[in-house]
């Protein structure tokens, strides 16, 4: 059995409502200011974006449903002959204000061409300042708990594939702890309802496991100095999505809604000539943890 | 009369070494610390940055000289198939304190291929964070006066250039007031002295130029709120230089040295969401300035 367009687009946004509630429960102070956009060639977005609150410096839960006339570097990158595109998903950055609280991404998308050709994508990804082992484990188990689920092959498969590209060429580093990341999901299959469901149980992992590693740290203390560093952090956190991440670089490219697409950067970021961590410090751990192939769930 | 890489080389350290002088007496506090390195493939540079000063929060102004065998993406790029290159340049990004004091980019470059082909390639360009007519002509004035030495369609030109190069199409701003910006200068002529004499001399007019600009505006005092602008402004930097600079981008993508590269990111950079100017204030001048082809000298 295929998915229509309508049920993926009416299950995302209930997605998107149900993070952004459980995000403003747990923040505590701040709400989501919404902002209806509609696109010139069909479609538009629901951008949802929170600032200054109690845990959450500044973060977006974005749903987009476009779709259109298939440009010519479009089928480029699709390899596709398609005239026309539909396009849905859902799309997370949230930068914490306490440095001891993780950066988290979470995105789920589907996509589906007028030849009938269709598939989903998606991946949720952690990026701590400080990598904290116990964290990081109980946040890959939460990733596994969801794959298998669905299919033993995931977990492994996807996490590799998180790895692979949430990783900084030029600074040779990963992003953070990785997660899980999938796309062209159920591309060719006669029935695409289990791999639906297993994109929207990605989606509804996203704000009970994210709440609860907030908890855990968001009472911790903080100094200046640290805060330096999560800015430190937060560049490359820039680096990536500016220079790397192929959902930015698409969007902005392809005349995408910039303050929707960039609502990923955070508030405050800092550069550093020749940064260089303390010897046995928190922040040299956490770097010298930033490589791909981790097994965190038996680290 | 073809000139030497000998004497391309010679001449740039000594621009470097003047401009860094300059900018150090400018200052008053701050010096520049420098990094020597070698390139595996061959050739090298001399990184030079300059941070926490009176003026000059973050700044680098680096000399290279590479050489090596031309990659099959190198030759894509050149449109060449030559197997060697040798290429050289001064490249300087400064990030002042103040944001009353305006950033600037400077570049002088040689490129030289195993078959012969050579040329110049370079520019300087202003991004103030509160655009100033009077300041934006007395640059524009001095562009010119540096051009007219040479040939008369220079500036017209190469104003255009910079305009056209120095643009954030997701955006749809340019960089800050522009300036000039050249490449591909004296390539298929039998003589280049007269290219390179002018290349020099662009490099020769950034520091008397810069700092009479900087000593105009040092004084001036500034608010929180006018900082905070100044930090989005520079996010605007980091946008164009991680998205868009050639020279960046090409540099990341080709395993060039990333510290030396990144050193035109500021120490503090901003985002926001939708963030919107005051009417009728200094901020909102300035936006509606970063448009191209505005005529400076007789604004």
């Amino acid at each position: 059995m295929k998915v229509t367009q309508q049920s993926v687009t009416s299950t995302f946004q209930a997605i998107q409502d149900e993070i952004c509630l459980s995000l403003e429960q747990c923040d505590g102070k701040a709400a989501f200011h919404e902002d209806l956009w509609k696109r010139e060639g069909g479609g538009g977005g629901r951008t949802r974006v929170i600032r200054d609150g109690n845990i959450f410096e500044k973060g977006g839960v974005n749903f987009s449903e476009v779709h259109g006339t298939c440009s010519p570097a479009l089928k480029q990158q699709l390899d596709s002959h398609a005239d026309s595109f539909f396009a849905t998903g859902v799309s997370i950055v949230i930068h914490p204000k306490n440095p001891h609280v993780p950066i988290i991404h979470m995105n789920i998308r589907y996509f589906e061409l007028s030849d009938g050709v269709c598939w989903f994508g998606g991946g949720i990804d952690l990026t701590p300042h400080f990598i904290d082992v116990n964290q990081a484990k109980q946040f890959h188990t939460g990733m596994k708990a969801v794959c298998d689920q669905f299919d033993t092959d995931y977990y492994p498969r996807f996490k590799k594939w998180a790895d692979d590209y949430f990783f900084i060429p030029h600074r040779n580093e990963t992003r953070g702890i990785g997660g899980i990341f999938f796309d062209h999901l159920g591309k060719g299959a006669d029935s695409n309802k289990s791999i639906f469901d297993f994109t929207c149980a990605v989606g509804r992992t996203f704000a009970p496991l994210y709440t609860s590693l907030v908890n855990e740290k968001k009472a911790l203390p903080f100094t200046s100095e640290q805060k330096d560093w999560q800015g430190l952090r937060r560049g490359r956190y820039v680096e990536f999505n500016l220079v790397h991440d192929r959902g930015t670089r698409f969007g902005l490219v392809s005349n995408g809604r910039t303050e929707s697409i960039l609502m990923s950067l955070p508030s405050h970021a800092n550069w550093e000539y020749m940064h260089s961590v303390e010897e046995n410090s928190p922040e040299e751990f956490t770097q010298s943890k930033l490589i791909k192939g981790i097994d965190w769930i038996n680290a």
